[in-house]
Order: structure tokens, then C-alpha cells, then sequence
């Protein structure tokens, strides 16, 4: 099978190229990267963040994100999604023609200022700004801007996140301008009961098509199952990095994100089409160790292969 | 917190010490076995497997069954449960004063052929008898005769197997005297839509009541979603296994079954009460793989621990 990209019930979004690369020592050679790109989009996947507008004396492994969202963009089909922290990386992802713009609001206030260094009002402040220097281009080449609640489901320094203040963030964002916002359980602390929650109650307060993603860690086991509720709630959009790569440097030992081989077994496995070829995306995984030799690949199905007469979503009508 | 059996909303019933220990070469001391059943039980898990009557020869990692059960049997608040795949078994099972018997049924006959050298047909003439022979005891005594539905997902050697036949088969063990039957997703192939299909039709055949357990690996890290698809169904009792020790011998560098440490954590996380306490769990955990160098345990809250402010179902109440 090939990607369909049209026709798929979840939206995959490969996030290893940001989230996976931010969180490792090692500087992938820019040459690698692209070849990770290509591989993942030729196996199907639909989208992929493919890097982060920061300083590269800060994050010298995504110094080239400029020239991957080129590369990427070229790609037939493929989204191209970009984290920027603040304006200036906004303007920086204008400029690169991304798709895509992904901006992390803590709902810690105290993760908020480890990470970003700003307080959640000088986040709105920013976020507003944002959104004036996005509509200033031409209307056919703006990015969609996402606001992404980082540690909606629980903060490692502070603890339980209200809820209210999670939803009271949200309505905050898109009356700001924002296009979207999305769920972001950046320290792996969510449980699905949460999820549906969460979802349920930013949905009433904004709508449902102003909240279509979840990003989830699987630094407690819990990422599928956190997945299930997602999709329970009507989400489609579901954040992933091959071979789990990426996480959270608080958890030592513990995986990082949801690993999108076994994201897209379980979808496929239960009849929701994602346009991803598993065999192909392994394949991809392996260029990926043989790249990263040092580096632990996380999941189950590298490991499992495919049952035995595995079909695949919507196989019959192919 | 300590265990309070009689509140739970989820059965946790370990089978670490049955299906964990017959797939490693290493044979556990009786003592450290013993260790092993007495640290869960002090940690609130309300079940467990806690070896199966099987010839010596075979298996002999489980050789020390009825010692293990007299054992465990004297601990309070403990089910204790065996397995038995022939009525030699079961006889064993009554003698030793296990409270809970489970039979291997193999939805796959060539699995069935492979794994108990017996045909379907033989194997209901085999489960009636065991009826019989249970029934003949003092009814104070007798002990709960669960068949467990193995490949009911799957099978390595058949593929695919068919769900018209996973009802037919539960239906016929319950005509023939079955107390309960259980899914088993033996090889790691079920998805949440099969779990959810196959528990709907089951609880439609034979009663809601005579199918209250699942039995789930994780070979392709899908066992926490199939979870979510069970309780959604109302499933109460969930096998899993300390460490995720256990699992498919055709599934190299897999792992093997759930994982208690992660189910619990999904469970008391979400609100549902097990009578479980994690740090005591975590603690039985390095006690096995003291006892086991050198295997791998599985689970990832084992070492990223809980979360900051991390609060049990039910917390506010005690």
C-alpha cells in the first residue's frame, strides 16, 4: 500500500525530528535528518514536525531546521510542522515556509519560566504577536498556529495542574488568534480518565475543531491507552516519534514519546486508516538507529514484527 | 495505604509466578517464590496464579505448585489460583485447596495440538470431566473453574482465528459446567476494537457474569489500550505480571504480559480502586529481580517512578 494522505481516519504526526532530536546529546548531521524526512513520508505518514526555531547555542541539534523545512516542504503531501518558542521563531517559520507553527504555553507558570523564560502573560502578550506578524504575510502562505498546552495533565515541578486553569488557558489562546490548540502531556503524567476530561471540557469552551491533537509521552507505559481515550473523544490528530525517541529528561530509564510504529499497529489493527505502511516505517527506524548508533530505540512491534496474515485498515477496498 | 479486597473496582491477578516463571530457563527457588506471593499479597494484589499442575518433566520451573498454593492459601485475603490443562490437573488442583482453577482452551486447534496435545473434541471431554471431578468434592471446598480462551486473538501458527468460533467454544464450556471463560490474547495480536467486539459477543452468548477476565500480553505494546477497550466493556479482572515477565516464546525480544506495576498505576490513576500500593509493589519488584539477575523486567513506572502529587483511587475517603 502507499499513502493516501486523503483518506486517512488519524493523523499521524511524527514529532522525532523535534522532540526526539531535542532531547539527545548527539547532533544528527543534517544530510541524516533528510533522509529520515523522505523515508517517513515515502512510508505514508502525513505529517512531521520537523524541528524547532530556538538559538542554536541553545539547541545546537536543531540548527538546521530552516533548511529541513525546504527539504520537507518538497515533499509531495507532507505536512511540515515547526515548534517556535516565541515571535521571533514565528518569524523565522514564516520565512521557511512551514505549514505548520506549534507554540508551547506551559500551564505550569513554573515550567513556563524554566523553559521559555516568560511569565503566561508575557506568553499571551507574545502569542498576540504572533498572530498579528502571521496575518501580515499573504493569506495563501500562512502557517496554522497551534498553541500547545505544555503540561496540561501535571507539571514535574509543580505538581496536579488545575483543570480550570488548563481550560481558562485554552479560550485564552483562541481569543487571542490562534488557530488551534492542542493537549500536551509533555511529562507523561496523564491517565485516560484525564484525557477524556480535558478534551470534553476545552471542547465545550472552544469547540471541537479548535482542539483536533494530543501529544503524548509514554514515560509511564500509558501512552496507547492515553490514546484510546483521545480517540474516544473525537481527536485525530496523534503526536508520535519513531522509536520513541525524545522525552522527559526528568524520568531517567523512561521512554519518551508514544513510539509511532506501535501508534500506527494499534490504529491500523483497529480498522482507523493512517496511510502508513509499518514495513516501510520500520525500515525508516532502522536507518534511524544505523544513523543514531549510540542512541536506544524504544517499542514493541520493531521487535514483534506483524502478526501472522495481519490485514491492513480498509485493506479490502485496496 | 493497605489492601482492602473487599472495595476493589479492578481485580489485579498476578500470573508472574505461572506465566512469568515458565518462560525463563531459570528456576526460582520455592523460597524466593514464596518471597515473591507474600510481597504482592502484603501489597493489596487480591489474586494470584500462583503455579500450574503440570507434569514435572515439562515444566520443571513450576515442580513446587502445591506447595506454593498450601502457602499462599494461608496468607489472608488471597485468591489463589492455579492452572490445570488436564484432569489430572484439576485433581492436583482439589487436593492442594486452590481457590481458583484455569484451563487452557486453544481457540486454534493447531495450538491446541502444540500446546496440550489434544483436539478440540478432546479437550470438552476433558473439561466435563473436570466438572465432574469437582463436583465431587465438598462444596465448601470447590474450587472456581475458569477456561481460559487461549489464541482468542490469534495465532502464531494459524493466523487469524474466527470470532463466530471463539463464541461457539465459549458457550459449549459453559454447557458443560464452566463457572466463568476468559479471554486470552495468548501471542500479543489483539487490538481494542477485538477486545471490545469479542467481550460484547461473549457477554451476549453466555452472560455478562460468565466472562469477567481478560488475559493480555504486550508483545506489541498494545496491552494497556486493550486494557482501556476491556474495562469500557466491564471487565473486572485483568492478568498481568510483575515486571511484564512472561509471554510468547515466537515473539523474540518481546515482552511478555502486561505489566503490573504500569496496570496499576492505569488503574488507581484513572479512580478505579485495586487495594494496591505501588511503592510496595515497586519493592516486590526489585525482590524478583534480585532473586532473577539475570532477566530483563519490564514497565516503565519502575523507573520513572510516580508522579509529583500522585494520589490513589479513592485517596480523599481514606
Amino acid at each position: 500500500m502507499g499513502a493516501d494522505r486523503g483518506s486517512v481516519d488519524v493523523c499521524v504526526s511524527e514529532v522525532g525530528t523535534r522532540d526526539g532530536l531535542q532531547n539527545i546529546d548527539t547532533v544528527m548531521p543534517t544530510d541524516a535528518k533528510k533522509r529520515w524526512i523522505a523515508a517517513e513520508a515515502a512510508a505514508g505518514v502525513p505529517e512531521m514536525e520537523v524541528g524547532s526555531f530556538v538559538p542554536a547555542r541553545l539547541l545546537p541539534q536543531l540548527a538546521d531546521t530552516a533548511e529541513l523545512v525546504e527539504f520537507a516542504t518538497g515533499l509531495s503531501g507532507l505536512s511540515v510542522a515547526v515548534l517556535a518558542p516565541n515571535l521571533h521563531g514565528v518569524r523565522a517559520a514564516l520565512a521557511s515556509g512551514a505549514h505548520r507553527v506549534s507554540v508551547p504555553l506551559s500551564v505550569s507558570e513554573t515550567h513556563s519560566l524554566a523553559n521559555v523564560k516568560k511569565t503566561h502573560a508575557q506568553m499571551f502578550e507574545e502569542i498576540a504577536a504572533m498572530v498579528e506578524a502571521i496575518a501580515e504575510g499573504p493569506p495563501a502562505a500562512r502557517p496554522a498556529l497551534e498553541v500547545s498546552l505544555s503540561t496540561a495533565f501535571g507539571c514535574t515541578l509543580e505538581g496536579p495542574v488545575p483543570e480550570d486553569r488548563v481550560v481558562a488557558m485554552a479560550e485564552r489562546a483562541i481569543e487571542l488568534g490562534a488557530d488551534e490548540v492542542g493537549l500536551s502531556d509533555t511529562t507523561g503524567y496523564g491517565n485516560p480518565a484525564q484525557v477524556r476530561r480535558l478534551t470534553r471540557r476545552v471542547h465545550a469552551a472552544v469547540g471541537a475543531d479548535r482542539l483536533t491533537g494530543i501529544h503524548l509521552h509514554n514515560t509511564r507505559g500509558q501512552g496507547l491507552a492515553n490514546v484510546m481515550a483521545a480517540l474516544d473523544e473525537g481527536l485525530t490528530t496523534i503526536d508520535s516519534s519513531l522509536g520513541g525517541l525524545g522525552g522527559c529528561p526528568f524520568a531517567p530509564g523512561a521512554s519518551g514519546n508514544v513510539v509511532t510504529e506501535d501508534l500506527v499497529f494499534l490504529l491500523e489493527s483497529m480498522g482507523l486508516r493512517t496511510g502508513v505502511d509499518i514495513e516501510a516505517l520500520l525500515a525508516a527506524r532502522d536507518g534511524v538507529q544505523a544513523a543514531l548508533p549510540d542512541e536506544t530505540l524504544y517499542g514493541f512491534v520493531a521487535d514483534a514484527g506483524l502478526p501472522k496474515g495481519f490485514a491492513y485498515a480498509g485493506a479490502t477496498v485496496d
